[in-house]
């Protein structure tokens, strides 16, 4: 049996993980692969802290070259993270004709088209299970069994973050900013939380899934991205009491027109749904495939030892291409063939069609029902359901809820802007988006 | 682009959908494999009924050699079911050289053994996504980007026709015979549902599973297998009581002591955890591996659209390996290699430790709980909780319900024994297993 070498750059917690994974496993993998993957070199900027996993000191280099420019390495684990230099990292590395494993999610949602195109032309492997859902696999899923599929939607909660901050303000009856202070203490939040809450993180993972799934290539910047800071205590509870459980969702759908709805922001989700069962920092994805119809996948979205076993299992993968002798890449980066990538416009947001509550601030006053209906229905809104909950001497703002059937996304934010500025409204009028056709 | 040709030996109804998907998603399945999936030949005895799909009648023969013999041939679908002729007519192909997608769990489970290690001899693919779950690709999963872990469990629920007759139960409160005798009608369980029922089809997908999770041969006869026929209405209200719920579940799991359990019977699971709300046809299966922790797939576990996107997938799977020119088989066919698979023992059932509820018939009359209780006491069971719904006059039969702490599975069987030969003891008594640990 010979030895596969494979060099990591960036030994973070996650490097850390693979390290030990690669040590703890290694028969396991042996007896998989049938040769030894051999992490023979690690590149860092800073080679002198403790990282929990005993490493042989000559197998650490701060010059990223010495792994870039070993012929004997075969593949290449990015780890770093960000735009640059990983993206020149890993650029290199495949015009150095080696395979390439990432968990870089920014990277390829911004510069998959690029890095894609070069592997095809150098024929090296790219694979990036880690990217998105941390350990579940299902990247490989959507590009091997499942793949005599035509993919109409996906749906994913898929930021640990923002799944544990929703979880806690739904059991606690909680507010925002208190459960992400403490999240912050406790280590579920990064000091600077700004990707996470504010959706950016879920839409680069959305981009990759969306890009597998639709066979295109989708411009990040056309996402929309909507993040968890604007959702209140009162939502939350709103939202439960009409069936509802408010999840950072990402969303991809064909819709009936044969347009791409791509698109991340807060969603009630029914609580007879599974998903709405995903709580803390468990991540769930959920295709629907013309003929498989729908598929759920549920585990550990991030974390050092969930992540670890998505990018050794990328390792393994390629391993067995080089070991069964494939004389070119076996599959293309998104599973489909680059001449069948096509670039996909996103359906604007204005044009989208679903359900929507409605939440206003209003004085609690004869007449204000009858303003807030009348608006909307010349905007052609149709009411499902109601809820003022409160009612005070008057005078005092309370809080009017208003569950839509089906209208277009336009005509509700046409809406909401004239009734702000009615008199008897206290505060600025918010909406969020409902799924109910998670099947 | 070149043919890959295809034959297919059984055109049943999991048949005619795999005709379907290949007509109907040609484009895509050529976007994925760079090259078109043709479908040459299909043999069946009756060629004659109509299947819903139009096949070229010179495609159809009632010559399984025809197959075969035919060298253009490269795959082989299997789809008659059953052991025999199907054994025959998979070593055949194999010994031709041709690689084999099956859906056909029989056969694996009682001779997987043989037919891998003629596929190994011969330096052909065997696939059989479609074997466990339906279209869910968690076989897929386990050889691929999981094959970095040690699976400690495996939990499924994989039969439609028991989880659709238990959930049923569950929510009308209806007795098993009468569930069965609607669900015969409606189509949800066979004319003969005996190998459903009885748990047999259930045992056959776990035996697959756990051969994978495990890198073990597993003798299929060993495997603890325990139907739902039993199963009555009481039982499963008494579990909601306790918060269970009663579900058909396949279990794999290493055991602390280096032992594996491989058993199948009616399992009460915590309401909590999302398994138990797999309703109707629906299979979840649950891995739990040693780095990336708990990962639940979920999904239809049966249908004929479902199981022929896992057959196109494992087509598509072996002719990505065609076309990538691998010149060896790219995995053995249980991810492990062949010279790592080591036949394992199973742990008798006499010897498992988990909790139990136990459910008596005794008379309502003064030392009954006295005497239920000493005995378990002697036997050095432990009770958890006790539950006694209704007081009569005396003299007539009433349910008595007892949870245990974790016991031995012998002990168990041993008290009820010697607690049926007790005066007021009015019918057999019966236990239920429950699985507390699904994480």
């Amino acid at each position: 049996m010979s030895d596969i070498r494979v060099g990591l750059i960036g030994f973070g917690n996650i490097g850390a993980g693979v390290v030990k994974l690669l040590r703890d496993n290694s028969t396991v993998i042996r007896d998989k692969v049938g040769a030894t993957i051999q992490l023979a070199r690690i590149a860092d900027l800073d080679i002198t802290s403790d990282r929990g996993v005993a490493v042989d000191p000559a197998m650490l280099t701060t010059d990223v070259n010495a792994i870039l420019n070993d012929p004997e390495i075969k593949i290449v684990i990015e780890l770093i993270g960000g735009y640059e230099p990983a993206r020149t990292f890993v650029l290199k590395a495949i015009a150095a004709g080696k395979h390439v494993v990432t968990a870089n999610k920014a990277l390829l949602a911004l510069h998959g088209t690029e890095i894609y195109a070069a592997a095809a032309a150098h024929g090296v492997e790219v694979q990036y299970e880690a990217a998105v859902g941390g350990g579940i696999p299902v990247l490989s899923a959507i590009k091997g069994n499942l793949a005599a599929n035509r993919f109409g939607s996906v749906f994913g909660i898929m930021n640990g973050t923002c799944n544990y901050i929703l979880t806690r303000m739904t059991q606690e009856g909680a507010d925002f900013s208190d459960v992400l202070q403490s999240a912050k203490e406790l280590g579920y939040a990064e000091p600077d939380p700004t990707f996470d809450i504010e959706g950016t993180d879920t839409a680069h993972k959305l981009a990759v899934l969306a890009s597998l799934c639709f066979g295109a290539s989708i411009d990040f910047n056309a996402i929309y991205t909507e993040g968890i800071t604007g959702i209140s205590g009162i939502d939350i509870r709103f939202a439960e009491q009409f069936g509802y459980r408010i999840k950072l969702l990402a969303i991809g759908k064909r819709t009936d027109d044969g347009q791409l709805e791509v698109r991340v922001h807060p969603t009630m989700i029914p609580l007879h749904n599974p998903m709405s069962d995903v709580g803390g920092v468990f991540n769930a994805i959920r295709l629907t495939g013309d003929f498989v119809g729908p598929v759920m996948f549920y585990g550990r979205g991030a974390g050092q030892n969930p992540t670890a076993s998505a990018i050794v299992g990328d390792l393994i993968e390629i391993s067995r291409s080089i070991t069964a002798g494939v004389d070119r890449r076996r599959a293309a980066p998104l599973g489909f063939l680059d001449s069948a990538i096509t670039p996909l416009q996103l359906k604007p947001m204005e044009e989208i069609i679903t359900k929507f509550m409605l939440r206003f601030s209003a004085l609690d006053q004869p007449g204000v029902l009858a303003g807030i209906a009348g608006t909307l229905g010349e905007k052609g809104i149709s009411i499902e359901s109601m809820m003022q909950t409160a009612r005070h001497n008057g005078g005092e703002a309370v809080p009017i809820v208003i569950m839509t059937h089906e209208a277009r996304e336009g005509a509700i934010r046409a809406a909401l802007t004239e009734i702000d500025t009615r008199d008897f409204i206290c505060e600025k009028s918010r909406f969020i988006r409902i799924e109910d056709n998670l099947e």
